[in-house]
């Protein structure tokens, strides 16, 4: 038997057809063109006829439809509430595809399906509780507890993004100011590159930014680090103490046996993340003397993990 | 038939009789004057059989036992890991109790009791999420989850308190810097208030204080507030803003059902510090046009709290 897990992103709808080892057997994906509802339920459809048919499936041999979207959904009634970058709106969309394909279809938040692969990948280690911190534009956060995703009594729980670490900071785009998403997302880390590049004009940062301050990318400091440049180490370092800050609030708070990182900026070398926030975090958080405490790892699936989290969001 | 709720502060312990109704039927506290495990085990062994025996009920009639510690149990072994206050380390309390009273005791941490008190308190309005944010020398938070305490994995969870919302902030006796229990505590309060007074010689917290900075506590902003003061209505706003910054972090990544506030300074009137922080956190959360909010209110219980969680612990 085969689920179907669909990632829904602002640019791209993605769909793979995944085995029961929750592998990946084949993928297809295609821009995301808003039209009409009618139109994206029609799309996503033809985007599991088209994986089925190329692999000779019948579609006896899925089990379910589960569907990852950037926004809030009511899983009980089948709705996308409202998405962050696509103009939808309680839109009924498991009934929509249903008219198609007669199977259950699942849905859920982008950030928790990712939290929900990484975990079953993690899972053969027996663990029940694990938080993925995904660094892009934003800081996303999935928050599995008890093997479950935390979605709140309205399903908008898990937005660590949007927890404070510096009241009365950076202007965020939720209204709050000082978010975390602000400091340790790659835009954050991009805002503390330039800000010092202004200040250090010697730095290697220009070097290796071409001159250009729009040239400037999540990477930048953590290049001009390995060079050796004052300047960008302490562009580094700074980024990590707001990352640990974050993920020290959500140890103290959580306690879960996993916090893994994802996204563009957790594939810098270990030796120039992992390892030095791991050690932040570790000289931060309350529970010093507890026997256990929470393992801070690199997120194993990449961008895949968001079509994995999708195609087991049935199997909760 | 009835259970006994034992809750340990750090001057007193505190023992009630608990009915089915989870009502306190009696109660009995002695001071907590600290030799050995022995003699603590022991004292807590007369605590309940005093109980009994004032009240003409048979050691049958007792379920078991529940306890509440301010620090780290081993719910698992009935063992007290550590505690803030006291000396105690690793100590098998349950079996101690357990060599006098043979009914199973429950062990859990003195926030995580209170937090299910007042969980069981508003139970009757069908909810299976609360947090309890009590307010007193620091931020003491209880969280409950599908209606379960959560503990996180290592028993260690729920340290609210020590999430930092000022980063590079005040110095907090965890180590870190800038914890909320810093800025939203009675403490931080009376920090806050000092400040003011010595920035505001004119004002009528001076006199509320009786011209001492000494006698400033967590009343004395709000008290001269109250009377009209400009910089005593600064403070308080000032502090609602600091708790607020709490609260809706912990709405924007758990979205419980209710928060509560408990603790010394929640007994201020509702216009002063539940209605301006209601607004507070409704003008700040992250799920502004979700169909249904977190509640914000006060807790219920008040010191009973820790006795009727405790003597709840067995019904999880």
């Amino acid at each position: 038997m085969y689920t179907i897990g669909i990632d829904v992103g602002g640019t791209n709808l993605k769909a793979g057809l995944v085995n029961e080892a929750f592998e990946i057997v084949d993928a297809k994906k295609m821009p995301l063109v808003w039209e009409s509802p009618e139109k994206f339920a029609g799309d996503l459809c033809a985007l599991a006829t088209a994986l089925v048919e190329k692999n000779g499936i019948s579609r006896d041999q899925v089990q379910y439809i589960g569907m990852g979207v950037p926004g809030v959904v009511d899983v009980n009634k089948g709705t996308i509430v409202k998405t962050v970058n696509i103009p939808i709106r309680n839109m009924p969309v498991a009934e929509m595809i249903q008219r198609s394909w007669d199977i259950p279809v699942y849905l859920g938040n982008d950030a928790d399906c990712a939290a929900l692969g990484e975990f079953y990948h993690f899972a053969n280690k027996d663990i029940e509780s694990l938080i993925l911190v995904t660094l892009g534009t934003g800081v996303g956060t999935g928050i599995i507890l008890n093997g479950k995703i935390l979605r709140g009594f309205n399903g908008c729980a898990g937005e660590g993004g949007h927890m404070v670490i510096v009241s009365g900071g950076e202007q965020c785009t939720c209204g709050r100011r000082g978010c975390w998403e602000r400091y340790a997302s790659a835009s954050g880390l991009i805002r503390l590159t330039r800000i010092a590049m202004e200040q250090n004009r010697s730095s290697a940062m220009w070097h290796v930014a071409e001159g250009r301050l729009e040239q400037v990318d999540g990477r930048t400091a953590f290049t001009a680090a390995r060079e050796g440049d004052d300047a960008a180490k302490e562009v580094v370092d700074q980024y990590l103490t707001y990352l640990a800050e974050g993920i020290t609030n959500l140890v103290n708070l959580l306690q879960p046996e996993v916090v893994c990182i994802g996204g563009g900026v957790s594939n810098e070398a270990d030796e120039a993340l992992l390892f030095p926030l791991q050690k932040k975090v570790e000289a931060l958080r309350y529970d010093k003397d507890a026997d256990r405490h929470t393992l801070l790892a690199k997120a194993h699936l990449g961008n895949d993990a968001g079509i994995i989290g999708a195609a087991l969001l049935g199997r909760e």
